[in-house]
């Protein structure tokens, strides 16, 4: 419960030190803070002190909330092609369809109303929730979690223009999608137009962001919410990608990159870039053209005060 | 039908300044105008003088539309869990899978290849339209309306990160959705990390937005399409959001604020500030900013000019 | 193959100037190429000398890659109303539910879990994947493409303020789309108010965009993903637009105008106008706008850096 609806008979968290104030007026029953924090806790409070209150509440939240048991089967009303392999201890929801050659591993939970398209492959303890889209043969790691709406292999936005108008170029390339990776409910990851593309172990991507064809994301990168990602971009590894980011074709960012909210990437970035703005530059130029327009506006108004 | 299409047999109305010139030559059997403009119609065109003809064409609309009537029952291809309570007014469609514990009540009409995941309560004479994913135990009102692809109860993005990379935060919250809500196609809301994320009676939300975990909307705030909010921002009644909106994370924007497409929040919002730009400023001093930079541009190009 | 992965066995094509220097190292067995570039391609690797690479790609990938032939009919767990008409030669995917006086043209497919709402009519050879959502009537012409998660006929959004709260006007409008479109994943097209919202002839869109009501996209007009258009704008033939690029409602936006990625249109645009920058200014002085900020930070940091 967070600090400030928590009662005596719950456990809170102070993890962002702007809630600090909360914790001094909590009434939970017991609280996970660091060692510095720890005095700052209500006499009636039982502190928990560990060195990181944020992944502590990860561990104790998976006691307290495991989930919920995998019960293998298939639903009356699947539809899994004779052709498709899928493990005994997997687990597919009513309604959903399962094409020819498919392969699930272990302990996979496919949900209701998904469409897993021909030749797919995703591996053990994965878990699709409702409605989820997968087209043209992909490969899903293990332990991966797809939220509800997301559609993997569609086909990328590639046209010739001609005389007669633009021509579509057969898209023909597949996803593969690393171990440990989570996609928010409607993202979307475009297969390639040839070959693949490509999202590395570990990588979290929040909900409804855009993975054009034959981009590749490097292992342990972050991506919040309705970020979009041009074709044939590569990434590196250990980013971290604010929310309504664009980051354009053809470009390559370097490991370790941090990418404010809203930026519009238009060049390679180097390994360990801290980038903001559209066009994007460093983190600390983009303040200084904010504060420099600030002042622009003021000097604007004093100019105008002043006349005669 | 619209001004400038509508013929001898339809009705139209006009309730944007800018098409006042459309009233002058339009073909319509009959307008909806305020007094101020009834004068401006043609001699063939009947005038129904209002006071908000906007409001006034909802009320005609409704009397010559109305929704279809509700017929109650399960479809055959529906699957509805023995635990489930569904009220025999109401309807569910095709391929709807309702899981156990689930309460749906009077007059609710679930469309086609709905996902309703346990526990799941919803009020009376609401409205899901075909291919909603609910999860996760979340509580929707009466007369709530959700378009095809929302998405509500995800996993909010929480991520602790450890030497081995980022370890999940279990999120064990759900979502509350008040009366006479309206969700947009493709929007997604996700269950509270701990507690809940909370949608006030009347909030209407366009299209694809992104409302992230634990934040909270007051009532009868307005929200266009493509914004995001980032987790356990609060925001209050009354607001107007423009579209694709970026608002951070652990903000409290007051009741009663405008905020311009586009803008990018990355502080808290007093009651009634009307906002823009990125990073947001007042509405003002935004529109001064744009001017100063093109005064600087001009004065660039002059400078130029007169150089020997 | 892309030129960098391609082996011996492969074709391969440099469609893409910034890819010289990969043709120069490919390993590709042979290359489409122009007669400029051809002398570049390595000894061991045959050159296909064309006018238009990309375009020729598009012509060899067909051949190789021919979509898979339709297997007419309607899958057993798919729901078609007595009154739809679909023609024998048509498919309708596992779980997908047609309703009442839907009208499916030759050579059509509609993959799984779809649903086609009441009175829609589809042409010929045109292809739905899984999950796409069509309410309210639309009609939809020959050759079009549907990806996953694409809803059409969504309520536009609109709502009168009363002293209550807010009124919804109720959407009784359509949607019509041209020959020949393609609409990317998860992108919504909202009905009419009143009379339709209308996609031309040819008009490609990526993922995820949001077209609102009474909107009108002209022919062979090119819309990347993520970007928005609000209610009832026009939008003229032969247009360019970038991804997440907004643009206001009520405006007219020329034939063949080309728009950065990212901007915010809030005008309308004349024939043929290049623009980016928000608001959007013309793409010329977008690019100085940002150098002048540019040297106004720079002038910043001198004056700072010479103070005594």
């Amino acid at each position: 419960m967070p600090l400030q609806t928590a009662g005596p008979a719950h456990l809170s968290f102070l993890a962002n030190p702007k809630y600090a104030g909360h914790l001094r007026a909590t009434k939970a029953g017991a609280v996970l803070v660091t060692a510095k924090d720890a005095a700052q806790a209500p006499p009636g409070t039982a502190t928990l002190v560990v060195d990181d209150p944020y992944a502590a509440l990860a561990v104790v939240l998976e006691h307290f909330h495991p989930p919920a048991p995998v019960v293998p089967g298939v639903a009356a009303s699947a539809l899994v092609d004779p052709s498709a392999r899928v493990d005994p201890s997997a687990a597919i929801g009513p309604g959903t369809v399962i094409a020819a050659g498919v392969v699930i591993g272990p302990r996979t939970v496919i949900g209701p109303n998904c469409t897993v398209g021909e030749g797919t492959r995703i591996g053990s303890d994965s878990r699709l929730y409702a409605n989820v889209t997968i087209y043209h043969g992909c490969t899903i790691g293990d332990r991966v979690i797809l939220h509800s709406g997301v559609v993997i292999g569609a086909d990328g936005f590639g046209f010739a223009p001609t005389r007669t108008g633009l021509k579509k170029i057969p898209q023909v390339g597949e996803v593969r999608i690393g171990d440990d990776v989570e996609l928010g409910a409607g993202t979307c990851v475009d297969r390639g137009a040839l070959g693949s593309t490509e999202i590395g172990t570990g990588v979290k991507i929040d909900n409804m962001v855009q993975v054009g064809h034959n981009v590749r994301i490097g292992a342990h990168t972050v991506i919040a919410a309705q970020t979009g990602i041009a074709g044939s971009t590569e990434i590196g590894s250990g980013c971290m990608i604010g929310g309504q980011v664009g980051i354009a074709g053809h470009l390559r960012i370097g490991n370790g990159c941090q990418i404010a909210a809203k930026s519009g990437i238009m060049r390679d970035l180097s390994d360990g870039a801290k980038v903001g703005g559209y066009p994007a530059t460093t983190h600390a130029r983009w303040l200084r053209q904010v504060a420099a327009l600030d002042r622009l506006v003021e000097r604007g108004r004093s100019t105008k005060g002043s006349a005669p």
